[in-house]
């Protein structure tokens, strides 16, 4: 991977997709890793700096770039709120806070900006998702991100600014909020459960491990050949009941999976993943 | 028209299309009308009640819809810093000021509401917009009223609130805007000048009689069985040079037209109007 960035900050960098994405980045030569958080960790990570921030704070008058030591490259992580989609905070608080903090590093110097978004910008459409869909977020968390990334495009709009938005479709892996599927069935496995509730598991989603999301996200911000919104997506469809199967097979759990016990989410279409020819180009690059 | 509206409270009532809708309101036997805006009228209207209200003022710990005498219905016209339709302001400040005000007015009993959007949510989709269309706005002025009526949309499910939204194409009559096309046509023939300066005029665009669109507005509101997105519009595209051509010879003015002298707008379409079927179902009930 070849790029000039000396400098990367990240934020959201305490989150489950934080603490692959920096593990990544502290595998480049050459790359300086400043993390943010609202607290610092309890154990320390090596090899970075840890400079605090909550976004909550009215910041209005202070240079966040040069607080941040003026990063090459900013990867945007943080959300709060999550895994509530539904929250309207999303769409009356957070997004505004979110925008306000990327607009003063814009401001007073970023040139180079990596946000991730969320499958949820596309709504209830069915089928294999393009990036020129046109959005239609359902939820506030959805909405949220959706309108965040509109508005820092009219604010980017004639600016010398790289800009790549990420939309992120399904994940899994160690440390993931424990209410996500998987987890459930490792902690029912744990609990010698013999059976475990889910709902019928015919629905069709785009998963990917979390450490491939985390170098996806990491390929993708390091290059400027390929900006706009890409999808951080396998591009390959799996039954949420595959999927299930195939995680119990490997960690050889012996559940039996009682389907049909929860109902379909109202949120989210019974199958949806995304195209993923432009992370592609990135990937193969 | 019959409806069990007693109190309708009228923002925004100052302003071009709100002179108008209070007008129409007036006509109608045992309706009461409370008008609201920044600041008190000049000359104060015959009829009506006026409560000052800033929207910028933190109402959070106020009970808006007591404050405003618990009307039946509201028409909610207000919003400021038009037509700049590009101000970033629109999208980062003030449709949370809206969002604000009219869910402390929901939170706090209002059960009827009607709040005007514009055709720019539509962004740069050509032809014949239907309200079923997804929404792709390029516009801060349209971002943030799409963001207001989905934002309005998420809040509201699960509620019992009538809610419609009235997207607004092109309107033209006395007291609009100095800096829309038929005022620019109407002063350059006042000042006897003999050429009009203007675009080719060949772009296609739903124009109404503010009047016309002024009743639009009132049937539409105090109606409830047609709810959500409705296309306050003609749905007839007339070209602009011949809008132009017909309101001089309306007006006998004798300009000769300059054609080509403007580009057209980068933010709009060369051709689209409203499809007006769902308002039609109003208009003939």
């Amino acid at each position: 991977m070849v790029s000039d960035v000396k400098t990367v900050l990240v934020t959201g960098a305490t989150g489950f997709v934080g603490h692959y994405v920096v593990d990544q980045l502290l595998t480049l030569d050459g790359v300086r890793v400043i993390t943010t958080a609202r607290t610092k960790p309890a154990t320390p990570r090596l090899k970075t700096q840890f400079i605090p921030f909550d976004l909550r704070t009215d910041a209005s008058d202070v240079d966040l770039f040069t607080y941040f030591n003026k990063p090459d490259l900013v990867i945007h992580l943080a959300w709060q709120g999550l895994p509530d989609y539904k929250s309207l905070a999303h769409i009356n608080t957070y997004w505004l806070q979110h925008y306000r903090f990327l607009t003063n590093l814009l401001r007073n110097g970023l040139t180079n900006l990596t946000v991730t978004g969320t499958c949820l910008e596309y709504g209830l459409q069915s089928g294999c998702l393009s990036e020129a869909l046109p959005t239609q977020p359902t939820t506030a968390y959805g909405l949220a991100k959706d309108t965040l990334r509109k508005a820092l495009d009219l604010f980017l709009t004639g600016q010398n600014v790289s800009f790549r938005w990420l939309r992120l479709f399904y994940m899994h892996g160690k440390g993931q909020n424990p209410r996500s599927l998987l987890a459930q069935v490792e902690a029912a496995a744990q609990r010698n459960e013999m059976v475990f509730n889910m709902s019928k598991g015919e629905q069709l989603r785009d998963y990917l491990p979390i450490d491939t999301v985390a170098n996806y996200i990491v390929q993708a911000a390091l290059q400027t050949t390929v900006t706009g919104v890409i999808n951080c997506c396998s591009g390959r469809p799996i039954a949420v009941r595959t999927l299930v199967e195939q995680f119990m097979e490997e960690h050889q759990y012996r559940l039996t999976l009682n389907l049909g016990y929860y109902p379909y989410p109202d949120y989210e279409p019974l199958a949806f993943w995304g195209n993923s020819q432009k992370l592609e180009t990135i990937l193969t690059a």
